[in-house]
């Protein structure tokens, strides 16, 4: 069989589903590649003859399908690090909003950034989730909260996997806070997102999905329906942001419609449990927020493993809540914090985060047809990715095959 | 004036204790060496003419000094990733315990392994470190608990000094558990390492300081001070791993012997605190290990401060119960679980942390005496530092002057 490439002598993760060994763990085994894609993965022994261009010895090391980050503010103007310093010199969340702190002071910066800007200040925090083999991220608009503003950051986004060695999916998040101008009417501006500013959106092409953020402080659950139905109408897939904050029943809303996932989901209760697994929604967990907030209620871990809901991890990179750009230490706090297993973290970074982004035929696993998209490790056990702090063990990131 | 080096268009961090500026910053500052050390320091308008044989322009990155790790255990054998993972899994600590896990797997497989083995792994781990930007690093003995293998770890410990651009500091901590071969037997332990023990490492001038941990699990008061006459008498500065689970009294005995610091502090109470003050110990607080134990008691940082005592912050790196090695992530964890401030937090982990070591003459802030350990930052403001998680702007880390 005629390949591109061959990783040999290396321990495989594949975590593909119907594996029986944990991580679907192959001791001794080999990957081959061909145009950027797997065309073949198991035990060394068992593989045909490859006529390949290349092979890698990987020395015994760790291969596990390359990271895949699918909830991130990655584009963004300014950042938050004095506000953060007033917060613990004990200046007021009031004083900050009424000096222009909090997310309208991300709006302000990221509304008078230039693309140049935003490209630069994004390329940064995507340079540090691929040290930490990131193969695939997903970038969220919300920042602009007005047409042009966010096509710009939407435009960033695709840029960036344009010019940088990563696939990049991007979400339309236009309903992400109700902007200053419609101070008090949020569903005049609902309107507009889900009207014209939908309308440009995916006339350019610029949106491989759409967001809310459905929550007291931001959208209601009507206005939720309301932007899911205008996706649905473009053929976009959506996304929630739900149950973070409190029980609006966001999630279950969001399942109703299809939705590919439920991201945060702190207050999410057993109703909402049950309707996210029967349409499939993912759950994607996002410890650093929670762990930045300072948050107690925790995601219910155990009703989502009760009724089978695929759980995925990320690391919701942003200014605000989450200035977290370690795809490794997300996987920690979700052990840490949530008392997810090791390879529950694993799997939520690779298979789970493929579904949660619709992508689950394409990336993920190690499994032929799919993308090769490869981490490779210096660890002696998978379980070493989630179980140390602040420490990259990344020996090469491989992807497309490259 | 003639000098090696100038680093130019910096904007400096100090961190000098008498400044007025908070991080004793200067906008346009210059730092100039020779012979490893600083020579001067100031605003670049003030500087006197430089015969230089080399000029670094900073191009108005900031410098503070090179970070210091005043607590770590870094050199031993094995890791605790499967013990992590059986937890995750629903193994009880003490199933774990009976099948050899906890400490006790980390003291055989550092008695176990060779010098050489020792210093592979501890080097990638401290290599860790020196990419975030530490310039000096303490390093603890204490899983060897017999003469030889406490002997192997000092030794390794000051190989990596030899061997590596950073300043390592040593710490006997032959009292860190009781060995199985002493179990219910503290006492005659503690003669071993008060006594022959102590004298070994005293005689080959293997540590620079001796630590304990005063705790039920492990040494009493009684037992402290005996080691703590020990390490006088020798003319050995010492430390304690006082109250991190409950409240014996360990910091205010450690003060009443002049320590250098106290270490952990979560039970500490005000009694402790002024006993702290009074004698100058520094309080090294360890977020790393409160974070991966799940603690919910915190350190008395109020009373710290109201009492004047000097605060430092270090990874605490260790299999166990901090296998952390980011200390850009120690100041993260200290602002957001401890509210310390970004500025509380660089101190903790430059000039406290130099006193700490009893350093303070030596590093630990930019002034002129002070060896020239720099670290260089492509940050905006020093607040980043902390506000940032999983996220490392060094641009260039000075060790000597070089
Ligand atoms: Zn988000
Ligand atoms: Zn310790």
């Amino acid at each position: 069989m005629s390949c591109d490439t061959v990783w040999t002598h290396a321990r495989l993760a594949t975590m593909a589903a119907d594996a029986s060994a944990p991580y679907g763990a192959i001791e001794d085994g080999l990957v081959a590649a061909r145009d950027g894609r797997i065309i073949w993965v198991g035990p060394r022994s068992q593989a045909p003859r490859f006529e390949t261009r290349e092979t890698v010895d990987c020395g015994g090391r760790w291969i596990t399908p390359g990271l895949i980050d699918c909830h991130t503010h990655l584009v963004y103007g300014g950042d938050r690090a004095h506000e953060f310093e007033l917060r613990l010199q004990g200046v007021s969340y009031e004083e900050i909003a009424r000096a222009g702190g909090g997310i309208l002071s991300t709006v302000k910066a990221t509304r008078a950034a230039d693309e140049a800007e935003l490209f630069v200040s994004a390329d940064r925090r995507l340079a540090a989730l691929l040290a930490e083999g990131v193969t695939t991220v997903e970038i969220k608009s919300g920042y602009g909260l007005e047409q042009q503003a966010e096509l710009k950051q939407l435009k960033v986004a695709r840029r960036l996997g344009r010019e940088r060695p990563v696939r990049v999916r991007t979400t339309f998040l236009g309903a992400h806070a109700v902007p200053p101008e419609f101070s008090g009417r949020s569903g005049d501006y609902t309107d507009l997102v889900a009207g014209p500013m939908l309308d440009a959106v995916a006339a350019e092409g610029l949106a491989d999905a759409v967001d809310i953020f459905c929550e007291g402080i931001a959208f209601s659950p009507e206005e939720t329906a309301r932007v899911f139905a205008a996706a649905k109408a473009k053929g976009l897939p959506v996304k929630i942001h739900a149950e973070q904050l409190s029980n609006l029943g966001g999630a279950k809303l969001a399942a109703e419609h299809g939705a590919v996932s439920a991201d945060h989901l702190e207050h999410l209760d057993e109703a909402g449990v049950i309707a996210m697994a029967g349409a499939g929604t993912v759950a994607v967990i996002l410890p650093g927020a929670f762990y930045f907030l300072r948050e107690t209620q925790k995601p219910p871990i155990a009703l989502l493993r009760k009724h089978g809901v695929a759980i995925a991890l990320a690391t919701d990179a942003n200014p605000g809540s989450s200035p977290l750009t370690s795809p490794l230490l997300v996987l920690n706090m979700a052990c840490t914090l949530f008392r997810l297993t090791p390879e529950e973290a694993l799997a939520g970074i690779t298979r789970h985060a493929a579904k949660a982004l619709g992508m689950q035929g394409e990336i993920g696993t190690l499994e032929p047809g799919k993308f090769c998209d490869l981490a490779i490790w210096d660890i002696e056990r998978p379980a070493e990715l989630a179980y140390r702090i602040g420490f990259n063990p990344l020996h090469a990131r491989i992807w497309n095959g490259q």
